[in-house]
C-alpha cells in the first residue's frame, strides 16, 4: 500500500477523545480481562497505518462522525478468544460478529460518557490483511494507539459535536 | 479469506433497493460517462464477496443503516479515471477521496428519491486487496451487482425505515 504525504488536518476537540480512552480500557478489561496499554493520541496521516480487521461505527445526533477500531491479526485473534472464552476461527462470521460487538461496546460506553443525545449505528466489520481506512482528506481524524498481549490495535476518531 | 456457510437473513424492503439502482445508474452515467450494467439484487452471504476498494456511508433519521459501494481494482481504476478526467494513482488519498465522493453521490441521490427525512454520514473508504465487509449476522443485507467497462462493483444495502 503506497503511503502518500499527509495533508494538513484540522483539530479534533480533545474532550471527544478522553471518553474513548476510558471506554477502550473499560471494555477491554471487563470483557476480555486483557491488560491494555493506551498510547498518546495523534493526528492520523492519510492513508495511514495498515490493519487486518476493523470495526466501523457511525455516530449521529448530538455527536456525528465515525469511529473505527482497527486490529492487527495477532491482537484480533487474542482479543476475540478472550472475549468469547474460546478460540474462534478468523475470517468467519462469528469472528466478525465478535469484533463488531466489541466495537459497539467501545462506542456505546463512550457515548454514555458524553451524555450527549447521540445514536450509534450497527457496526460494519472489514476483514482483509493490510487494509487501510481513510476519511475525506479535509476531515480531521485522531488515532489512539493501543496494545494488548503484545499486539497492536487502534481507535480512530473522526467525530464532532453538532 | 475463508467463506463460511451463509446464515439465514431477514428480508429487506424492495422499496429501499430501487432508489439505489436508479442512483447508481444516474451517478455513473452523469459523473463518469461509463455504461453501467446493474444485475438482479440478491441477499448477501456472510462473509461474502471480496473487493479491493469500498466506500461506506451511514444513514440516520428516517432511514437508518449502512450502504457500501465495493469495487474490484479494475473497476475502481477506470471509474476514478473517468470521474476525475485523468488517471489517479491507486491507494493514494486522492484516489480514496474520489471513491468516497462517488459513494456520497450515490447515497445522496438515493436519499433524495426516498423523500424521507434522512441524513447521510461522511464516507469512509477501505483500501485493501481482497477485503470482505460484514454486518452483524442477524442484520439483513442486499447486494446489487454492477459492472462498468467489464469490471465489477456492487452496492450493498443494509438499511431500514424507522
Amino acid at each position: 500500500m503506497t503511503v502518500t504525504e499527509p495533508k494538513p488536518m484540522h483539530k479534533l476537540d480533545p474532550k471527544l477523545i478522553v471518553p474513548f480512552v476510558n471506554s477502550v480500557r473499560l471494555v477491554m478489561s471487563t470483557m476480555t480481562g486483557l491488560a491494555v496499554t493506551v498510547g498518546a493520541s495523534k493526528i492520523r496521516t492519510i492513508p495511514g497505518a495498515e490493519f487486518d480487521y476493523s470495526g466501523i461505527i457511525g455516530f449521529s445526533g448530538g455527536i456525528v462522525g465515525t469511529v473505527v477500531v482497527s486490529f492487527q491479526k495477532a491482537a484480533a485473534v487474542q482479543i476475540v478468544e478472550a472475549f468469547a472464552k474460546c478460540p474462534i476461527e478468523p475470517d468467519t462470521a462469528d469472528f466478525a460478529d465478535a469484533l463488531g460487538e466489541l466495537t459497539n461496546m467501545i462506542a456505546g460506553a463512550a457515548k454514555k460518557e458524553f451524555g450527549a443525545n447521540a445514536s450509534i449505528s450497527i457496526p460494519t466489520v472489514v476483514m482483509g490483511a493490510g487494509h487501510v481506512i481513510t476519511r475525506p482528506s479535509d476531515v480531521p481524524c485522531v488515532s489512539v494507539p493501543c496494545s494488548a498481549a503484545g499486539a497492536s490495535f487502534a481507535v480512530e476518531l473522526s467525530i464532532r459535536k453538532t
